[in-house]
């Protein structure tokens, strides 16, 4: 295409929402009218089962579930006044809570105010929250937020570890839907021995974000927590980050979160529209179909050209992965869906992969994310007439360049500034993009059936960790590793017993061995004094 | 496959190193034996292209050098002397300026130690530091480490406010090897200003670590900079953690060092081994190589089971993906290879993407990373008998029976923990097996030729900036997008011009638009007061 034509093509797809100060630019996906034409009956579709998931239809049909984060930021679209009281008042909780954690109103029992926060979650209960700190708090936060997101036992001490001096002005927040997630109970239960440590009462420092009635809540309630705030059952983990999942952290760092809701709900409002050029959710939607083949043939490429968007691909990366990535489609077809989804920050990433973007494996299409304002305060010159952000605004138009006259694909997604309101934005336009995409390719976008089998296969270790510790307890001789599978009734387990033995033998658990650890059938095996 | 057979097969692949406390299990790549016999004429040439390598051989054709990183950490097999020499005394300037550095020997002028490093660099420059930081870094390190690695002003704007209160006090590292790339210049630019705007004398604190005789050494040395440590021109960027890019800022740290250089020399001993079974390198190149058809066709998950590894997979991100995915190979052929890599870590990352993993696309292989120490000190009981590492340890298993069951590949890697030595080893071993990979596939893995592109198109949108805003300096009556382009000569650049004067708009630097920005052709654009 010559450059005219090209410019015409920009014109023509070019989509602009004027209160957000949001562009969109499909043009460098190399898609034409025929396939638009083709398409448009699915997204008639897609728009309709938009309209009818909004109004409260079950759209999570495996779990009997309403889908309702859209009614988070637009509290009057949900179908019941009851729900949207919910939803307001929760709001308002949240708004209350933290003008008086930051007034001291609400204060530690040995400290004029809170300072740190812990926050205990994982997955859909932390990705959010990380991201929107990374983005929007503040250099001075009133109170500084420390993740655990994960059931590492280093990982937890070095928080722990960042908060020492601080312990006793230190709110923990522990996020778990169902309250029954292992990593964030782990972690809960860890720092919670801490506090017992210091001789500090957990419960007045303790916050429980689940859904009323879980084992997280019945806990909270009964031990005297802090505070205690819904997660709703019709918003999924990945969808929860303006629910009280994100805007409860969001809000005690001093961020803005009605601002949040406002742009989120300002994105909604555009994404409703029922015109696929007028709808910047849709023409996301198409132009990840026209990529993959509708098939999740091609991989997303997520470069934000902006550090405090860093996390924005990992979020992104759950949002898309695990609400598409799917085995059967909704009629029970065998269809292996999904885009996989990665990257960092530009220009960052020029210089870690663009080398294979450009010219390696053509296994994927970019987006590119341009944040038009440098910075709040005028830049110095780095040469006459150019600063260090006309810098990155040239590398991402250059590799958006070098990208397309290699024949790949991008998108670019522009907005004026990083704000509460540009970031509840760009949630919202990809959670609808990702509501669209699944109903153009038949999908439920709202169940994660694959994730049980690894925690399923997980906890049926830890049994067998019992069962084989058990088993060396009441053995006095050392055992070869086909002895104990025998022993525990787990012949077809020896791979996994040999697996938790050397753990529990590197932890000092008492396990001793005899033989050379690398050679498995070397090995005996009991617990020491 | 049975248990029994999958148990044998485990224990005929399972590579141990005793020295080390390396495993490496291959045996969840479904590879058979004809398949391994069909490879071995290539890896028997592959190892000896290494050896090739190792002596000195020109391996990066195209730049005509030789690649000598394995030199870096076994200084005795560098070519010459002199470049034995060169490698030892620069290790010794390391050691003694960081030294003195702790000490307080080397002090700034007006404090009495260094307290916090801003490190300055991209890419190579930049991601072997930050994963070495993450990973060794102990919680109080003699000096913190601050990155900017990017062109962003907001970004370098983050890292001075951390550092504000001790910038007197700050050391500034500047790494690049040319010296000429823009993103650490403009970093490097903007820094300088703030220590003159706190009449600071910036030779008083920067450091320059590139290559001798670089512009940026010519700056360092007409300046009098405090130190300069040198890049070497056989080390490419990817591969110079090992080099004074890495060891530099590791030892101001108090990382051990020779640690790591040793852990790294003794996993070069075992991946020059010219047998692909008793080679990790060469069985994980031998991996890749089944996974993807010796094309690219899977992507590469990298799944480090312990948060201190977090910035692992991006390293290996740039370490793979810069150094495989090339257009042509050596023979001249177009053929678009590479491996596409992605992952942060287990078991955080099941929460969001193993759903797909699982179930969706099967476009993957994983490398699930393990580690066998939870911790220093022993771990509390979250339920009896089990640990919160234990579950770490079954989410790990638990992942990689689930991705089995599922026909999806995994390798598992283990180390006893996290150190100086491992993370050396670990560097090493990709190393290797990027080289090993490179040789089967016939392509040159130590240049980056399509990273120019990229470079060249950003810098000709700068150059179209400054002809734009000129002409727009000396015209008085607004002009539209396509009488600009026709009065800078570029009709057909009307779209980077529209984009360079939006971003320019954006900013305050004069530039006043007439019309709806979401519309170019309704716009007119003239220079302000």
């Amino acid at each position: 295409m010559d450059a005219t034509a090209l410019w015409q093509r920009y014109q023509k797809w070019l989509y602009f929402h004027e209160g957000l100060g949001f562009f969109l630019d499909v043009s460098r996906m190399r898609f034409d009218d025929a396939f638009v034409e083709k398409l448009q009956p699915k997204f008639e579709k897609a728009f309709a089962d938009m309209a009818e998931l909004e109004k409260g239809a079950i759209a999570n049909p495996d779990e009997n579930r309403m889908v309702g984060h859209y009614w988070l930021r637009n509290p009057d679209l949900a179908p019941t006044p009851e729900l949207t009281q919910e939803i307001v008042s929760t709001i308002e909780q949240i708004d209350v809570f933290a003008e008086k954690v930051h007034t001291g109103a609400i204060h530690p029992p040995k400290a004029p105010r809170f300072t740190d926060i812990i926050s205990i979650g994982i997955g859909g209960s932390a990705l959010g929250p990380q991201f929107v700190a990374e983005a929007l708090a503040s250099d001075f936060p009133p109170l500084a937020i420390h993740f655990i997101d994960n059931s590492d036992p280093t990982g937890i001490d070095r928080v722990l570890t960042q908060v020492r001096n601080r312990l006793t002005s230190t709110l923990v927040l522990v996020i778990s839907k169902s309250g029954g997630t292992p990593e964030p109970r782990n972690g809960m239960a860890e720092v919670k021995k801490v506090y017992a440590g210091h001789n500090l009462d957990f419960a007045n420092y303790a916050i429980a974000i689940t859904m009323p009635g879980s084992k997280l809540d019945e806990q909270a309630k009964s031990e005297g927590w802090l505070a205690r705030f819904p997660m709703f059952d019709w918003v999924g983990g990945r969808t929860s980050e303006l629910s009280a999942v994100g805007l409860l952290p969001g809000a005690l760092q001093g961020i803005d979160i009605r601002a949040m809701l406002e742009g989120a709900k300002e994105m909604d409002d555009a994404t409703r529209i029922q015109d696929l050029k007028n709808n910047p959710a849709a023409l996301l939607a198409l132009s990840w179909y026209y990529a993959g083949n509708g098939k999740g043939e091609k991989d997303m490429v997520v470069l934000p050209y902006k550090d405090s968007l860093f996390l924005f691909s990992r979020y992104l990366q759950q949002l898309v992965m695990e609400s598409l990535g799917k085995e059967k489609d909704l009629n029970g077809n065998i269809v292996h869906q999904g885009i996989a989804v990665y990257g960092n920050k530009g220009s960052t990433d020029q210089h870690a992969y663009v080398q294979q973007l450009r010219e390696g494996v053509p296994n994927f299409f970019a987006t590119l994310i341009e944040v038009l304002e440098d910075r709040q305060n005028p830049s110095p010159e780095i040469e006459p007439g150019i600063t260090s952000g006309d810098y990155l605004s040239g590398f991402l138009q250059g590799t958006r360049e070098a990208l397309y006259e290699k024949h790949r694909d991008s998108v670019t997604v522009t907005i004026p500034q990083v704000n509460s309101r540009t970031v509840g934005a760009l949630i919202a336009l990809y959670e609808r993009a990702v509501g669209l995409y699944a109903s153009l390719i038949n999908i439920n976008a709202y169940h994660q059936p694959g994730v049980e089998a690894g925690k399923k296969a997980a906890a049926e270790i830890l049994e067998l960790q019992k069962k084989v510790v058990a088993v060396l307890q009441e053995e006095k001789t050392p055992l070869t590793l086909e002895q104990i599978s025998q022993k525990v009734s787990a012949t077809d387990k020896i791979e996994s017993i040999y697996m938790i033995l050397r753990h529990l033998h590197a932890n000092s658990r008492g396990v001793v061995l005899e033989g050379n650890i690398g050679q498995p059938n070397s090995l005996k095996f009991c617990i020491g004094g």
